[in-house]
């Protein structure tokens, strides 16, 4: 079934432990569309400034993403981002971020793209992700992402979205801002009454959690040996997920916990190399049998 | 089989964001014991002194606590700690240490307890680890604890003592201090290098990791709606796992996973409230219902 994502597309420059890689393709709409495409055909919408080479764009060739809601704006500047995880793998330190073209109008969503079945509104400004979900016509699922700036300075305009969508995917630390909880448990019963029908709490390495009226589902990490660059891995592991679920008739409660292991795995591989180079070097066949592995490794 | 735990046995004083309790009794034996005493019976070894009133070791009346190695040393002064989670539930605070019966000679082991199967080093001095190991006659399973205090200042000693035991229970920041390695998996395998055939790395509300040289078993932690007193959790961790062990034929990676999952579920009893408190309103039936619970919330 069709997938949609809206969100940022970046130039990112980033230093971990492994090194740095500077003016790389990055963004929460390019993980996630990446991640996606193992499983789904996606339609991506984002924006990028004229001084965007093509060459960056160019990761999607090949994969099926249809690129026909990316937008280059003459005279405007794509979105940058510089961080840093050399003090620590589990959390970036912004060395510098220009919003340039993602501080402007929101790309427009192109007609073909109105139907869309799934949808995921990567993480911007709640009024753009409002805007974006009014234009559809009739979604089945659709899920989104925040971020502490928009909790903090658009906390009325982010509730206003919780009451339209079916799903928050959130990380640990965002969601304890927003229901000013500790336990991420009772955080989420918070966000339930909130509106939407389930939370997922991403948790780093230390995995993902599910919670739902009825069900309570936790995931650890996958146990990975190597932590080369951290950058994208939330996205990534939305982007399996919804690809997974995009694929199937069902959104049981089993299914979506099959969705949050394959969003797991594609993020393990993410993590493994700088930008997108460790999702290019994997193949659907090396997604599944991680997955066999790593259900193997949390089975008793 | 038969169970034999040394280690501390405490008094404690506790502060957490649900309150204090002063003078309640604690120790890594205590815990250990009394968590494994569900599965099977122990056979505890531990020293307190004149001072310790016999009120508070009375919690193993009625229990399958063989407390015959349990010394009253007189003129000594039972080992105190005081500990605050005021600020952070997943790392102690502690305010005041008195190691006293603990700084003199270890406590003499039973005749009867010398075919001990079943091993538990919770931990203190890895000489005195050592020392208790020597004295048993052919121990089928022998795991053992450590902390920080002896990874610092006992290397040598601890390396001695891990080329004698089969496994090695620490939580993450111990290995990480062991082995000079972020990267648990990495310093798991470090750790195999040094003699234990398997470790298991507890990461407190983030679960438990199991690496031995051919599994990797990863468990998150048991999604607790409230965190009252995390104190002694390790510690009924490793009592669930080693207890269910003991009941059990076979040392499998199968058997171990299961195990760890009841020494998750039994630690999560003992951190919905003070002391012992928790483990003491359980019945054996709730932790098998909690464990299938368990297993459900993370199967796909």
């Amino acid at each position: 079934m069709s997938l949609l994502v809206t969100g940022s597309i970046a130039i990112d420059t980033v230093e971990t432990p492994s090194g740095k890689r500077a003016d790389v393709i990055g963004g929460s709409a390019v993980y996630f569309a990446y991640a996606a495409s193992f499983f789904a055909p996606v339609r991506l919408v984002g924006v990028v400034g004229d001084d965007c080479p093509q060459a960056l764009l160019n990761v999607f060739d090949g994969r099926c993403v249809d690129t026909s809601g990316l937008e280059i704006r003459k005279g405007s500047k794509t979105f940058r981002w510089h961080g840093s995880y050399v003090k620590d793998l589990n959390d970036a330190e912004t060395v510098a971020v220009n919003l340039n073209v993602l501080a402007e109008r929101s790309p427009k969503i192109p007609e073909k793209f109105l139907d869309s079945q799934y949808v995921f509104l990567a993480n911007t400004h709640p009024v753009l992700q409002q805007q974006t979900l009014a234009t559809l016509a009739s979604p089945k699922l659709v899920v989104a992402d925040t971020m502490n700036l928009w909790i903090q300075t658009q906390r009325e305009e982010l509730l206003k979205l919780l009451g339209k969508i079916d799903g928050l995917v959130l990380n640990d630390g965002e969601i304890r801002l927003l229901t000013e909880k500790t336990n991420l448990i009772a955080a989420a019963r918070d966000v339930l009454k909130m509106g939407p029908k389930f939370v997922v709490i991403k948790k780093g390495e230390h995995g993902s959690l599910l919670v739902s009226d009825r069900d309570t589902f936790v995931l650890p990490g996958f146990p990975a040996q190597q932590v080369v660059d951290p950058t994208g891995a939330g996205d990534s592991f939305a982007g399996g997920m919804m690809g997974y679920l995009a694929t199937q008739m069902s959104l049981s409660p089993a299914t979506i916990k099959r969705a949050m292991a394959f969003g797991t795995v594609v993020a393990s591989f993410t993590i493994s190399d700088f930008s997108l180079a460790g999702l290019a070097a994997v193949t659907r066949e090396q997604i599944d049998d991680r997955w066999q592995e790593f259900k193997a490794a949390m089975s008793f």
